[in-house]
């Protein structure tokens, strides 16, 4: 595998190329370093989804790492519609990397001048229905999710190591992907995606103190919880035992929206199938995207 | 700053490109996650320093995360070789980056292929001498070093960001450079060097399980120190405290050899100026590494 799959287009500080002839320097200090930012989502029906939250929140990881975005709102927003057109699919995948720019190899920031902004499109075709359907099975991974005060998960960077080795181990263990816990051994997140549990009739999911990125369908889920009435909420930390005597388990993210999980380190969440709980809110969430889709996310 | 001040050539994967013409894939796992090793050294009068070393350590890091390295040894100093030749420079920097390769965007390792190498020469003007004549000063960083169990520093990859952190936060408050403690607030090392004090008779420097890079220059002197019987050397962990009240401090890595530290977090060490320790353990220092080069490193 690898090294001759790449789709798609790739705009590098406004200039659109075939994915194979997207080349940055090697001088550029997100590849010496991780020392960038990103975001990534999706569009679907030619609309981009969730434009102004990915864009708060870049700005948000740019400015706890200092690097000073080169472009605007209306810069980036332009450049990412005239790659989108260029690509011409009804849905695709879209990740935005700003990295510290490029200079001579050396630790002190001031070295990279100005950002370089790369903007990644490809078709998006969909997940595997056998994940929402049949449910994935997560291993509680060995490795320790990054610190707070080392570097905090909710700075969305080009440091993806600690992330990547837990997923590597849930693949080589034959797990679909990893739960992080915390160096007290609380849950934080998985490596891509917050974690919620059904306790009675309580949704829990792990709150910030525990060190985890505040994923934007976190955030837009938990609203949608609120506002429904039907069940409460709670941020509350959670141990690897609360998830096994969970009812149910499920995991969000951009990507992959609401995955159910029915199985963790082995353990049977509830009766090993997607519970109600979980279809009620996948069903509510599409809803609630389709709407905000129409009303207010951008066309291209 | 930056942009318009990269020196020097780059082989990449065996082909040399002046450093303005180096590139790569924006695919590189090495620029989307940071997900490559890395080593750096310098050569003196055309030999290459501690190659031997150097490679033992890069390929620990590689096998550590499961990134296989492309090249065996013959291939990877033949290369490196040749790039010298070309640069053709008495003194060089020499830093060697291996990435997982290049693929479709994803977590998964096996997306990447084959590995990318990428061998950065440049010429080597040496340090500046007030370094080693007046000492500098050092901040105690608020960013914590990464967990052992979250990302090891014993591990040199491309996430950087963690110790670039702690080093713009010098930087920001006006010190030289930065020492980084672990969870538990004790003495780890600094952002690229390893923390040396003398208290009475002994040297102390912080031992593994403080949570640091064991570098190959403080191995060495580790070794010397022990050789020379003038002093007793002890791995022991270290207080911001116990550095504050020592007798001398001092820095080590490769680039910078040996070098006095004068004040830590504002508080003097000893009487404010490098002490007999240091430029004793120094001048030895560079006696056996004139030895070393000319026994047994490798000439261009």
């Amino acid at each position: 595998m690898g090294g001759e799959t790449m789709k798609g287009l790739v705009s590098i500080n406004g200039e659109i190329v075939g994915a194979h002839k997207a080349h940055i320097s090697v001088f550029d200090r997100g590849f010496l370093f991780g020392d960038s930012v990103y975001e990534v989502t999706h569009t679907y029906g030619r609309r981009i989804f969730l434009w102004k939250e990915r864009w708060e929140r870049m700005q948000h990881s740019a400015r706890c790492i200092g690097i000073s975005l080169p472009w605007d709102e209306g810069r980036f927003l332009a450049e990412t519609l005239r790659v989108l057109k260029a690509l011409d699919v009804e849905d695709a995948y879209i990740r935005w990397v700003v990295t510290r720019g490029e200079g001579e190899i050396g630790l002190d920031p001031s070295l990279g001048g100005r950002g370089n902004v790369v903007i990644f499109v490809r078709p998006f075709e969909g997940n595997p229905s056998w994940w929402y359907g049949k449910g994935v099975s997560l291993l509680i991974s060995g490795v320790q999710r990054n610190a707070v005060d080392a570097l905090d998960p909710n700075i969305k960077s080009g440091n993806y190591l600690n992330n990547m080795m837990a997923f590597k181990e849930a693949l080589e263990k034959g797990f679909f992907d990893a739960i992080m816990l915390n160096a007290q051994g609380a849950v934080t997140e998985g490596t891509t995606f917050n974690v919620w549990v059904v306790q009675g009739e309580t949704i829990l999911t792990p709150p910030p103190e525990s060190g985890l990125l505040l994923g934007i369908i976190r955030q837009k889920l938990g609203a949608l919880i609120r506002e429904g009435e039907a069940f409460e909420l709670r941020e509350q930390s959670l141990r690897p035992e609360d998830i096994f005597k969970a009812r149910e388990c499920f995991i969000t993210s951009s990507s992959k929206e609401l995955v159910p999980v029915t199985a963790v380190d082995g353990h049977k969440i509830g009766d090993g199938r997607p519970g109600p709980v979980y279809q009620k809110l996948h069903t509510q969430f599409q809803k609630w995207r389709d709407r905000r889709l129409k009303e207010d996310d951008l066309a291209y």
